[in-house]
């Protein structure tokens, strides 16, 4: 670490052109979803690829199928400096309906609150131009002020961000050797709160599984048979209430292995977040934390896994009734995974637990649908540790590291295709109406992510 | 009881004219559910009639909304004699395929099977035209021998019962007054085989309700909500798998009151017929009773309460996955009553045990779906004695009384309408293809039919 107060002062300076750079950016119209929009898209691809060539990277617009992606290299002060690779995207998405927008979605503004805030308004002020804006504003003022970068920078923007990524793998996959670094840095999140930086460290996995009881070899009447006959709605109903002790654990054998408890201090840093389960839950009618007792919401959807079962169906379902024992019945069941849970071990043990609970003339078929390991920086590693202390530095309130229940299928590729962990860092809001009307970005969170951006970056040398 | 013998040798020698007396009404192509065949169906209520007039009786015609019933009354030798109701119905299934039948289904004929078997082949044979001339051709022996009959009978025959009897309950309740016997003999049901007849001593009633579970007010994403948020499919499953204990048994409170033992006479009756678990399931690709352990597949589909779900649906159950918690479940859940279970208290026992299940913060709706008692004779009535003792002395083995799973609704009407119970004979076997071409009668049913009938009515005095 150095002396960084030049370099914020200079990104304080820089502010207004830093403004300008961003709007032009914002004026190409991204679209990457509308075929008629592809021009414009290579021009933001251009525009990029131009202005970062400026900074001093070595940078060149790269063709694929679809829009060409921007990668860019610039070396670091010290041959031994960390070496990093920024992602952000450049595409946009649609502005439908554009009646709802009070402004045009092309012409960026600044617009005065009234009560001490600034926004940017328009299409990509925080999806996801302002966010990458900040990083690349960031290396502009470090090299303006120090003359060099203190670590390795790539940098790979995307342009089919909000359409899928069709592009993506193949490109990871012919490029890993240019791409590979030491981690990610990931700025397509957002703060916990405009006074409080955020990194997300953990995103949950998932395996997907569809099951079908089979019984008789045909749907049965009630009357004749009920009583003696299986029905295999009973059979799943069994199942899948055995998921769950009455504690909320779930009960396959092993499922747990490679879960690891949430450090103390993290745990007690989302204590003080005031996210409880009435407001969480509140806003969809619920109140009550239906999954493990004894653990927060945060925790139960940022570091627990879990077992649902997202749909079932067997038997007569429509209007009226019918005495029906139905043939078969079925479900789809997935698990979300953290730490180092085993996707392949979950679903065998998930499997192993229907044929165990499964009449001996009866049959069971398995479908799968997918897996994926949980993704999580360790709580204590460096870059962690480092960004942390960075973020807490620059904004009012200390940074805290969040876990996150989805999933972001960027930070699966890195770690999958290029064995690179992801340091998930952004300023959005939850308020920023991404992919709605009026999308917005506080100033200030695109004045103080610059000058975050400088203490991550002077930090992690 | 008087000495029947003369009345069973006349009925041996009737034989070949209680052949053609029914080979007339079988020709009359009385399909009740095609409109063309409405002036058939008249025919055969209008040949009834005459001929019930030639045996004595007063007999008439009556009109409904759709085809016509018959209604005839006869009284007893004595004024103290019992008065019996019995039903049969004179209308058929439609024909088609026509071409599966192997002669013309409206030109009834005795078939020698050469194995010592004759039957009767064509359309209503055996359901229900033999059936009921049976008891007709019964009362005409007895008449031509004694001069009068042993009970007061009143007989009804309906035209509809193939289309779903949409006059019968308005006719019952108009009517009710000259319908009312203190019991009614009903003959649409069937032997246990050939050797062995039988007597359907109860049927089944059925509750039916409809629930769902209300969780959320919209449907979630399982990464952002998943182990915090309240899963109507975990609800419900549980609620489901919770009717039943390990044992078989349907846990809720009060379920089993009015259910009585089957006596052991009756049950060890049951065991002689060598319908097996592996027999009776083994044809529906099952092998293993599902339901309260240690009890014969005939106890528990013929004299045991049962809960099955019919019908489970919630969350997405199209193609693929998808990770969503689903803001409702539902499923149709049906119990089927013996004995004296009240249906009205099993409904408030099933709905007091799926709230006492629901999480604070969900709701549940249930809708009825209709609800009816058992239907019973008690094991010990006279009449059924009575019945069984003539059967007994007709057949190579003796009458067996057994229940029913499901339903036979003119019976429920009876009970719920008249006030009055049924006793279920009839000749029919397993084979005869009602509904199916080729549909037969065994030549044996229809004469030892008639001669059981003698015996019956002269028991019954």
């Amino acid at each position: 670490m150095t002396d960084v107060s030049p370099v914020l002062d200079r990104a304080d300076q820089n502010l207004p052109s830093s403004l300008d750079n961003l709007f032009e950016l914002l004026r190409i119209q991204s679209i990457s979803t509308d075929p008629a929009f592809k021009p414009e898209c290579r021009k933001a691809a251009e525009w990029l690829t131009a202005y970062l060539i400026k900074l001093g990277f070595t940078a060149s617009v790269r063709d694929t199928p679809g829009h060409p992606m921007v990668v860019a290299h610039h070396d670091a002060a010290s041959a031994d400096a960390p070496h990093v690779l920024f992602y952000g995207h450049y595409d946009v998405q649609p502005v439908d309906p554009i009646e709802l927008w009070e402004s045009d979605p092309f012409a960026p503004a600044i617009k005065d609150m009234g009560d001490g805030r600034k926004i940017l308004v328009g299409r990509g002020t925080s999806d996801d131009k302002g966010q990458l804006m900040t990083f690349v504003e960031a290396v502009r003022a470090y090299k303006e002020i120090k003359g060099e970068l203190p670590v390795r920078i790539t940098i790979l923007f995307e342009g089919e961000e909000e359409s899928g990524s069709p592009s993506l793998k193949p490109f990871l996959e012919a490029n890993a050797a240019e791409l590979k670094a030491d981690y990610a840095l990931v700025c397509d999140t957002g703060m916990w709160d405009g006074d409080t930086p955020a990194i997300a460290a953990a995103l949950r996995g998932l395996v997907g599984e569809e099951i079908t009881i089979n019984a008789a070899d045909r749907d049965l009447h009630s009357g004749l048979y009920g009583g003696a006959a299986a029905n295999p709605i009973h059979i799943l109903s069994d199942i899948l209430a055995g998921l769950h002790d009455e504690t909320g654990r779930i009960t396959l054998p092993g499922f747990y292995d490679g879960v690891e408890e949430t450090p103390a201090n993290i745990k007690a840093s989302w204590e003080t977040l005031g996210r409880s389960a009435q407001n969480f839950l509140g806003e969809v009618g619920l109140s009550i934390p239906s999954g493990e007792k004894g653990r927060s919401v945060l925790e139960l959807t940022w570091a627990r896994p879990t077992a649902e079962v997202n749909g079932i169906w067997g038997g007569y379902t429509g209007a009226g009734f019918k005495t029906v024992i139905a043939a078969k019945a079925s479900a789809k069941v997935s698990f979300r995974l953290v730490g180092q849970q085993n996707p392949a071990a979950i679903r065998d043990s998930f499997r192993a637990y229907v044929r165990s609970k499964l009449p001996a003339d009866c049959s069971v078929e398995f479908h799968e649908h997918g897996a994926s390991p949980a993704i999580h920086l360790s709580y204590d590693s460096p870059v962690l540790t480092k960004a942390k202390s960075a973020l807490s530095n620059e904004w009012p309130k200390p940074a805290i590291v969040i876990g996150m229940g989805g999933s972001i299928p960027i930070v699966g590729d890195f770690q999958k295709m290029l064995g690179m962990e992801s340091l998930m860092v952004g300023f959005g809001l939850a308020d920023d109406r991404i992919h709605s009307p009026n999308e917005k970005y506080e100033l200030r969170s695109y004045h103080k992510g610059i000058r975050s951006w400088i203490r991550i970056l002077d930090a992690l040398a």
